[in-house]
């Protein structure tokens, strides 16, 4: 599964802010032919997209690039996913996935490119409506290879189901958990919400470490700030590091003597424990060889 | 969809309290078969019927005006129904509506009636048992044109799981979450659980805005003081109206820069907070001309 | 349904701590064969089975007896549940169980049993994994009269999809919550979550009581500190007890005089809290007459 803790968004019609990515150290980065870009410019952001990506490639982005299309159903989606296989992105994310329909469209036309060029292109569906949450389950068995992993949208999903948005976040807790848990039952990434209020680095921490709670492996960014922001929260700290080596090393002290439970710092610890230390150390490691170039 | 802010039960035997209905400022009212009435005086209840909604038609009863029959297994259901349809009600709601058999059952006869007499009855179901939650996406499927929308009862669903009521209310966040996403996604109303505590003002507000936050339009009262604190919490407060009036304004401002994103009091704006900005606008308007009774 | 308010694990190669449940008042009991017994001691915990039940059944064991078996796809778990079934046990525990066609073949092994052999032993199926939440509700469908229940592991779950614990919980209410309501609407027993910081009495009060909210009956326990605390949480107490009475009389009085609702310590009391407080009391006596053994 491809590292994707932070996933930097910039409007398409907005070269300046795109060709600021190489700046960044998000994983990810996703050029947007959606909401950020107005209706006025759709058309000509999206002529503008092979240009974008060649200058990012030229300058040596490092993360993974993105372009998020317009929603399925709108006049703009299938000449947006044109477009993006045109460029060397690495994949394209879809904003408002509902059904199973509209999905297989998407991965059936990456999954014929990739037949005839080689060249594999994944995709990212976004669930931010009350029906593609409902179809989440079906979608994620049915999306094949191509399919790589679905984020959630709460702004939209609230939006949607007509509710309010607050801080504690509540009111969207059943669908943010519902969708995790769907994408990680069937091996798929699951990318958080966004979190608007670009100013309040504590409301983004607390809300980062919740979805990283509930299993997601990254969140989406709206500003460049949010960025570090995120990438330290989705990794495991010094001190989690650290007490998951000494957990594993008790453990297995104890089962040489025969023993499959073992109280540690106050806990009692078996399998499942044991799985989560190993798993955090194990992303400990692919995280430190992504920042040293290895 | 109906604007349903608050809704208002009285017991079906006591004509003393249906008959005050017309004093109370509810978006709807419910004459109770149900629960509301012991059943000893259920079927003296249901042949007073036709008397009291005569009585609070000639005096000029505003809200739209249900009959809640018995639960749809219950021997009392089908009568309850046919003597609804004999009177000018709105609709009926269906207490512990579990199983797409039943729904179907009612929401043919409401077809039957209405092509016979040309008069649309809706159907607002309950939801609340554990099958009824586990079937609701089912439900809002299959009910068709009669079917109106969904109200979630919290305490006939704890009682049916075995669990146990607190203020919070996290025991029956997912039950109620699920609920009001599968009706919002079908297009349905939905209507939230009771309070109880009747003297507790600001309990009654929490649990209010809870609810709004998660896409519920209003909630069922049992007491006529809930009714005033059920209208303001469903309702756009004018500094939630102003800020949306403004939110909308700055954003036309940017997208004629060809901007699709903006900063706005902090949060970083685009589409989803676009339309839930102008959803705010809109019911505030259909709310002023009800109460101007434009 | 049966009473199971706390469920104590012991690792089946620890024969020193299997002979001490006899001491306990736990309403139930497992012998582990799976996480809390290392993979090198797993033959020989299977072969000393027999003896060990024995003994318990000789030292007049007074809860129910379980053996959890390995998880269904490894391979121990056919070898388990035959040698389970050559003791006296009341039933097994299958952990990771995650699909309807795993739990069939557990069932189907049960049913043949008790044809055989005329004694019936149940099974509980412990849900825990991402993919055994998604297909939760159709495992209660179809575990027929040998599936007697469901618990839910919080720790195994949040591995499995890559989340963090906390002691609020949120993380794992979307799970915990559709497992319980699974269960109850299929009739099914469900047992809650360890808590596994077993020195933290406090912590495990407030688990067991948000649980026991949900509409848990009971609780896994994995230190013998834990029981007491698990029977007492997951029984009435006095107080409710007395308020419940107190509740019914009132109700019932009102009933004599036609009123269906009416109110009682400041809330709006009508059939579902009437249900649940006779719930309460019928709960109490069945505890009762298991501790004074009528």
């Amino acid at each position: 599964m491809r590292l994707i803790r932070s996933l930097l968004f910039a409007p398409a019609n907005r070269a300046d802010l795109v060709e600021k990515f190489p700046r960044y150290h998000a994983d990810a980065f996703a050029i947007d032919l959606e909401d950020g870009t107005p209706e006025s410019e759709k058309v000509s952001a999206r002529r503008d997209l092979p240009r974008m990506v060649s200058t990012l490639r030229e300058r040596g982005l490092s993360g993974q690039l993105f372009v998020r299309t317009n929603e399925p159903r709108s006049t703009h989606a299938e000449a947006d996913l044109v477009a993006a296989l045109q460029t060397p992105v690495d994949g394209i994310m879809v904003p408002k996935l509902s059904t199973v329909a509209d999905l297989k469209r998407f991965t059936a036309a990456l999954k014929e490119n990739e037949a005839r060029t080689g060249r594999a292109v994944g995709l990212i569906g976004l669930v931010e409506t009350a029906t593609g949450v409902i179809n989440v389950e079906d979608m994620v068995c049915a999306g094949g290879a191509q399919f790589w992993g679905v984020a959630f949208g709460a702004e939209d999903f609230i939006t949607d189901i007509g509710g309010r948005r607050t801080t504690e976040g509540l009111e969207v807790l059943y669908a943010r958990s519902r969708v995790v848990l769907a994408a990680r039952a069937a091996g798929l990434a699951a990318i958080d919400q966004v979190f608007v209020n670009i100013r309040d680095d504590d409301g983004f921490r607390r809300d980062a470490a919740a979805g990283r709670q509930l299993g997601f492996m990254g969140k989406m960014c709206v500003a460049p700030r949010q960025i570090d922001l995120a990438n330290e929260a989705f990794s495991p700290s010094a001190d989690e590091i650290d007490a998951s080596r000494r957990l594993i090393q008790v453990y297995e002290a104890a089962r040489v003597e025969g023993r499959g439970v073992v109280e540690f710092a106050g806990q009692m610890v078996d399998a499942p424990l044991l799985r989560r230390a190993r798993a955090i150390v194990e992303l400990a490691g692919r995280i430190s060889s992504r920042t040293t170039g290895a």
